[in-house]
């Protein structure tokens, strides 16, 4: 019988080949493997520490079912989502037997060759499951009865791998009208993970989300402010960031189609709100009062000191017939082409020259890199720039933001890694693969002699752990 | 006496330096450098296989003449195109003396240093004519010499070089009102080479051609269907594509200025359609009724199985006074920036999820590589990924491919290599080119432990070979 | 005690770990090291060349004060202006102890690790002023009290600067309304030096400048032709022009926010003119004035042969508040999104085939590189590009410049290096970075086999010198 091909994790993976190079990105690797893990912007569902009991279900419905990342490449391929047991809001039957779909999953393994998905799998089922075999439609079953037997154990409970993991503090994403009752849970049980969350208005900011008047009605009765015309429905978004802050919070986020910004004079800012109170508000009105109230937001983060994080640039749900059978994140948002000098340059002029202030900035365009959000970070005192996201969040999406950013805007404008993540298990993996693309980067200047290797020192540290512990204020 | 300049072709060419990496390219490169070329997509004129003895003429004739990635780069450096020989429209004479341009030629090939042309030619003439000095001022005539010896030689037949080249299948590319007579002539010789056509209706079907009347009247009379309104021109395409998937082709080709797609109502495509008809059709309409035929065509490739391939973004015919003197494909077609996220929208929400359906996407605009296709070919069961195309068909730009696209739609939603060339001779030494650049791509991610050995060698072979020809269902 | 950091400057240093690469890189390097420097576009001041005495002033009026590369940074970590001693419009007092801003320069100088300007700084602090010790907090007054006293000696005065960085001709950017009373003054003393100036009407011809009136009258006086419409305009143009060829002049130098051309009939020019006169054109009257204006400069050029250079894409000014306080260039111009295929086509299309015509394109947007510039430039005669500019001017911007160009367009479309600095001491670190980007760009085509050593020795020798004496006609 021949050996079976196992994963492969050497040392000093993922590292250029040239010898010099690995020697050196090895040495800062190894500096920065062991420290504590920030997570200051994810998706990782709170309830998962509430509940100190919380199992995470079957391998199928840990890895699969969840993770648009991965169920999508299947779908792309001709795998129908149904036969992924992905739920469909319709009625639609899906598949339900877990060792079936895992066992398409690993059929299909191959696809992933190259991807981050691949990479961040095979470290999470080796270093976090113990898996040495390669997936393969062979060892499908195996490897899921592996995975099962651990997910039973006490030491997968999402509280012992926050410890095990060794992550100094995690941020969840959370709506404007939450109560964060599961943080409450997770500071009343003693707990001493740190798990925070953060303000992402947008349910309640961006006028054709649908079922905006029910968000409204539902702001009126969490802030406990009667939300019936602009200057309430501020007061009602400053209740709920005073709010957020208190259970922790330190910074908000804001999507956006685009990152167009206006200042609106208050009365035409409550024309437009009562339009859309009334139904009334026109695709127009959508786009100013979104762009009006990323510089409310910038406002109240000049006041109450909540870093402010702007993702723009994701056409979401492109996929309507995906859309209306199975929802919202199902692999089917595509990037668009995204503008900054002149969209941000309201906003910025009012408060980008705020000691106080601070805003990330993401982007899905990268073409955006050098050509706007370097000279702006390397100008603007108040923007530094988030991570690569989402499909930059790559061993190459990385080193491309590196080379195209750092020469205009430092390393010092920047602000570490985001894992941006639902998949929780996968966070070690994700902070390893940015750590590694950072070594693998300042060990090429060093060995070009553009930078001491103190320098990298100094840098490596920053870049995985000091940075985001600073410009996110934890 | 200095020993002359030879032609460089060792090989491990083009390789990363790195001795691992190329140890390991040429490794992989090894595998599949016999394979036989898959040729899903090109320009070849089906004249010179109808006819068993068809000669190229000069070889200026071969190199020169028909050659816009030649004669531009000579062009932008201030040699007229009637130095060159390229026939003209208007009469102006041109130089008739082949040897004289050749000289030329000679004289100004340092201009091709680093470029892919310069790298085709090199490998064309040392391989396929046996020329092993460079070419250079001193050379030109005994190269010329050599060259015209072996063009006169049976072996310097198109179908003997077909066998020669190791080719299984060759497309061409033709118009929607041909007979394809020539096909037919290749068929009925009983000669065993895969000569196959692709569809391409741009002349019918973009209303601002030049003669679209006289073209709707050829297709009148080449389908039997008299075309006098909307619904007898879709039967008149329709008609078209069945004789040509009878004659052997397996797709489509489109191109448009831009993907724009929408569908119009029958009454508003009869409306536009009438207005053309009487020469009214406004710019409006133009790009409305190409957005919605390519729809209509996407339909079509439901039903018919004919995979579907678009080209946008060529800014077409730029230098005007050029055009007007010389007509059209003289290297003056410079590329466009391109939006494929929304423009795509309607055709793939209607038959993106089909599984019968395959649309090829091509860009000149690399900056879609990363941002729009890899995540739409990552998402929809439809899309998949054509080759760099152009001026993106080199080292570099194929090799950015690979590291923009693959870690979002991996390899398999790629389609392999085209070599898009009217310049027959030329097309091992592109495929050579695109295999090898394909081997060090994966060579890196195997020293780099992305992925491991037996990967990359089905990863190579599915890029060299396989894709290819499962896309293009041949 | 500790030994003190050291500032790194290999021979060797910056190029490709591989060391084979290294080695051909330092070959070809050494082939063009001691070349003279051509600065064919640039903005130092005339007058320091004009004053045989001519004194930079203190450590921090050389190095900050001025560079608003550096001054930008540190004022993006949150370092008012004021504390730079950056001079203020408002009489808002600024810092004026040099020693103290010094300090903070040092103290902060770890923010240019990996960035163009602090190569540039090493280099300058290292050749220029013999400092060894790594500028720090800790050696920050030393290494003050170093410069200065050089600043002090006679070796320091420019015109000895200018022998010993080997200057063969140095360009500066002058109004179209300057006498150039500083280059008569250096014509009259004597001087060897080659320092020329470059017409820029950017002031009397875009509309939309402040003061564009008194612009217009200045230019009145200064060409003894009374302005008062759209002939007496371009006659004074003309005499502008004529008047810097007979002072040395080879080129022209043209910014605009896009480079949009259109030709306007002479009364549609003559009509904004006047509306320009009374204070009444509009903003679209502006693009348009200025786009007919770039087809007039072009014409200009062909009859006169002064080489025209375009610099697009610049948003100026994007930070009010920096601007209200201090002026332009304070390092908040941010760059634009660019398109040239279709603004550029009337230009093109008139004067692009021109034998006596160069237009010499530069960019902020890299998007276009291979999209459009590349392509533009591989086909029309007058089209050659410019050296990666501003941001881009790095060690990364130029490496990505040369292989997103070179592959459609050849080195030979290309124009060498522009240092374009008002920071003279910076000069030959400027260009010693460019120099080692292209033998490090060859050396990896050398090893690959893509070109022969030969080869790329005369392809160093293009670049580092050849190519800037002949496309600005030097």
């Amino acid at each position: 019988m021949p050996e079976r091909p196992k994963i492969l994790l050497p040392e000093d993976r993922y590292f250029d080949p040239d010898p010099r190079v690995r020697e050196v990105a090895l040495a800062l690797y190894r500096e920065v493997a062991n420290l504590p893990l920030i997570c200051p912007h994810g998706h990782v569902d709170p309830r998962v520490f509430a509940d100190p009991d919380y199992r995470f279900g079957t391998p199928t419905e840990l890895f699969i079912i969840p993770d648009h990342y991965v169920f999508r490449m299947l779908y792309s391929q001709g795998i129908p989502l149904e036969a992924l047991g992905i739920p469909t809001r319709d009625g639609t039957p899906v598949e339900t037997d877990h060792r079936k779909i895992w066992q398409i999953f690993a059929e299909h393994f191959y696809l992933f060759r190259g991807t981050p998905t691949g990479m961040w799998l095979n470290h999470e089922l080796y270093s976090v499951f113990g898996v040495r075999d390669r997936l393969t439609e062979e060892t499908a079953q195996e490897i899921y009865d592996q995975i099962a037997e651990k997910l039973e154990s006490p030491e997968f409970r999402p509280r012992r791998l926050y410890e095990q993991f060794n992550i100094e503090v995690l941020a969840t994403t959370d709506p404007a009208t939450s109560t964060l009752e599961h943080h409450q849970a997770i500071r009343d049980s003693g707990w001493k993970g740190r798990i925070i969350p953060t303000f992402r208005p947008d349910a309640v900011v961006n006028l054709d989300t649908p079922g905006w008047r029910e968000q409204i009605q539902r702001l009126s009765e969490v802030s406990g402010i009667d939300v019936t015309d602009y200057p309430s429905y501020i007061r009602a978004l400053e209740q709920r960031r005073a709010f957020f802050k208190e259970m922790g919070a330190t910074a908000t986020d804001h999507a956006a189609v685009t990152p167009y910004t206006e200042a609106l004079s208050e009365r035409e800012a409550d024309a437009i709100f009562q339009r859309a109170l009334r139904g009334e508000a026109s695709a127009d009105d959508a786009v100013r009062f979104t762009g009006h109230m990323l510089m409310e937001m910038a406002r109240m983060s000049v006041e109450d000191g909540l870093v402010m994080q702007l993702h723009p640039g994701s056409f979401r749900n492109h996929n309507q017939p995906i859309f209306e059978r199975f929802g919202p994140d199902m692999g089917g948002d595509i990037p668009l082409a995204t503008e900054f000098t002149r969209n941000l340059r309201p906003l910025l002029n009012r408060y980008g020259n705020e000691k106080n202030f601070t805003l990330i900035l993401f982007t899905l365009d990268e073409t955006t890199f050098s050509r706007e959000l370097a000279p702006l970070a390397g100008h603007y005192p108040a923007v530094k720039l988030g991570p690569p996201w989402w499909f930059y969040d790559s061993w190459n999406g990385m080193m491309r933001f590196r080379q195209l950013v750092s020469e205009t805007a430092g390393l010092y404008n920047t602000v570490g890694f985001n894992d941006d993540t639902r998949a929780y298990p996968s966070i070690p993996a994700r902070h390893d693969l940015a750590r590694r693309v950072d070594a693998n980067w300042l060990a090429d200047l060093v060995v070009r002699s553009v930078i001491a290797m103190d320098e990298a020192q100094e840098m490596i540290h920053a870049a995985a752990y000091g940075l985001a512990k600073q410009a996110y204020r934890l």
